[in-house]
């Protein structure tokens, strides 16, 4: 069950709530970058970055230098993972609406010093956009690792939103004479674009030809 | 040219940021949500909502009831709209990145009470999302309209950062046999997918079968 805090209690559209876990771990697993929200003197601040998920940790990185990352150390954060999947089509303007899965978890986020949890993190985050990569490219050296901060947040407060399906209209509106459905939106991944500089007989790696 | 307050001068990757103001309208025009950060009770909070954009202004709508929106009327916000284009396999693990567009907008929110301010507002909304529709689907009622918050951002504080292309990598990473390059990450409009509700003879609209 996810928690119910004030905050994570849908105020809103309650029948999209939903407090199964693992829809927040499918929502936070298949996603690519999630929006992080912080307060940088009293005012909201929205970057997108990357991140991974160990268990009921997620995991958040970024350059020691920047202000987000300054601001959530120790600080309040929201993070929002969404997936757009289609337009909802109604028949009337103010039934439009998306079929989504969103998650937003809050918490206060802590930066990681302990070596051995600050690799996880990274591979987590690094296995999160390009599976297979860890294993494959070269490992962060020591000035790189202290370059890189790692910010942990837990999953204790966090809401999962889910719209699927059809238009709801009013009903005098279904006899109109207007077509209704979902546009469905579809992401893929494309071809592989190679680097000019690759050495020549580098093949591209199955676990990026053949991404799902 | 884009505004460089403090918030909205890059800190870091500098080389990403563009202060050229058809970037800024490019990336807000062709995204389909945005992350709408608020701050309440000192928490930021972050949610995927629809927007519109008409000149130098951004609108946001929601409910009248929703939490974000109140917390957004009147206070300072954060709207970012992120498109992600491709995930970027460097030879090293630490130059792993993502290509992508993004645009991020600072303002006090202002909540629009104008009758006629309202409606243009909302048909920005309506046909970003879906673009067509304002004038195919029923219109909003009254009892509609007095149930939907509008609220529009100034673009005065914007900022644009792009990052398009191959990876970067450590001079001496070059010559290690490591395939390296872009994953592109594609998103397109599958079928439209019809209510089974809609009446017999209803086709589909040209402008959601043939959607750009």
């Amino acid at each position: 069950m996810l928690s119910t805090t004030p905050r994570t209690t849908l105020g809103r559209s309650k029948e999209r709530g939903s407090t199964d876990r693992n829809n927040l771990y499918e929502v936070l697993d298949t996603g690519l970058i999630c929006h992080l929200g912080v307060v940088v003197n009293g005012h909201p601040m929205v970057v997108p970055t990357g991140y991974g998920r160990i268990g009921e940790t997620l995991y958040l990185h970024g350059s020691t230098g920047a202000r987000s990352l300054r601001a959530a150390d120790g600080g309040e954060v929201c993070v929002t993972v969404t997936h757009l999947d289609g337009v909802v089509l109604a028949r009337s303007i103010f039934h439009h609406s998306v079929n989504y899965r969103s998650a937003i978890v809050y918490g206060r986020a802590r930066l990681v010093t302990d070596p051995d949890e600050r690799l996880a993190g990274l591979r987590a985050l690094t296995e999160r956009l390009a599976p297979g990569q860890w294993d494959y490219a070269r490992p962060p050296s020591r000035k790189e690792l202290a370059a890189t901060a790692v910010l942990a947040l837990s999953l204790d407060e966090a809401s999962v939103k889910i719209r699927r399906g059809a238009p709801v209209d009013e009903e005098e509106d279904y006899t109109l004479p207007v077509w209704a459905g979902v546009l469905p939106l579809v992401t893929a991944w494309g071809e592989p674009q190679p680097d000019s500089l690759v050495p020549e007989g580098i093949e591209t790696p199955v676990h990026i030809l053949h991404r799902e």
